[in-house]
């Protein structure tokens, strides 16, 4: 039997500090790994080779293994910066494959309650690019959250100063929904927001 | 941004190796443990540690850091061997501080669809236990599950001609249950092994 303070337990602490994975499910993630030494060796070398090799871009922020970042150093409009949150949400608007400008991640958002104010984000390097010249639109892609929303206001405020083209993805309903089930505040959008047909 | 080659996927693809853990949440607990590179360093070096130590015990065959294992090396009640199909049930019956005796870690159940038989588990190393004396009792706990059942059946007929008791753990209804919800069989097995009050 195997006693608290011994490995496997003070693996399952690591794996609880994990989202949504509480005492159980970390033994038995463990367990799972104790079956085959192979994935373990692999899972810890692949955590090391993270650690070693992942960055922010030194332009974008972006985490990326080579810097400047693949869409930096691209064949991209670097005419239009995107600004994200993180780069998760980078790589979900590159899945649509409709953007084919550059990104700028801020990695966060204002957030009073969590002690996060505007000077903890990258926005003073957001500017700094903006006043190099050579850009023409901003499209400020946060989150539609309280966070993002006002991290979305306190960055048209500074941005309007610079004099380049602010814009903001569309609300509306998304692809696929049952209008009945849609919340208020989104339909009250998705009518203001009405295009012509 | 990261190619589909880069050590971050990598690691998501060591990620989607663990029982229920799909492409979506690799990527969330990737982007977790790179938002905390201590965390990284120890949950790699806990992978390792837990590889390097952990093996079963050479009498009981649980998994332990020390051979033998601190239940065979301690204590406990050697006349009585309680049968079990893994590690992780032999730490459910310890948790019950019910039991006093020894334990046999099967290392899994017979299953003729995965093709698992007698030969893959440990019932030879548990007559040997047995052949050498001392042992008065069997208790077989695997599961009531079906492959569970094939198995305590099976060493019941490896085990008669040795002349040890041989029990299993009792059927029922467990505790909290409101009968209602339980269902047929588990009801049966309760009224059959009704006990005198």
């Amino acid at each position: 039997m195997l006693t608290k303070s011994s490995s496997l337990m003070r693996l399952v602490g690591e794996l609880k500090k994990l989202p949504g994975v509480g005492e159980r499910t970390a033994l038995r993630l463990a367990f799972h790994l104790l079956k085959s030494p192979r994935n373990l060796t692999a899972l810890s070398e692949s955590l090391c080779e993270v650690r070693d090799r992942v960055r922010p871009c030194s332009t974008c922020f972006a985490i990326t293994e080579n810097d400047p970042c693949a869409i930096c150093s691209g064949n991209r409009d670097s005419s239009i910066i995107c600004v994200v949150e993180n780069s998760q949400d980078l790589m979900a608007l590159e899945r649509s494959n409709a953007y084919q400008g550059v990104y700028h991640v801020l990695e966060g958002a204002i957030s009073p309650l969590s002690g996060i104010g505007p000077s903890d984000l990258r926005i003073t390097e957001l500017v700094k690019r903006i006043e190099a010249g050579q850009v023409n639109e901003v499209v400020i892609a946060t989150n539609f959250t309280v966070e993002g929303e006002a991290t979305a206001l306190y960055l048209t405020r500074i941005l309007k100063p610079t004099g380049v083209r602010i814009s903001r993805l569309a609300h509306g309903i998304p692809l696929g929904s049952d209008i009945e089930f849609v919340d208020a505040a989104t339909v009250q959008w998705a009518l203001q927001g009405r295009n012509e047909l």
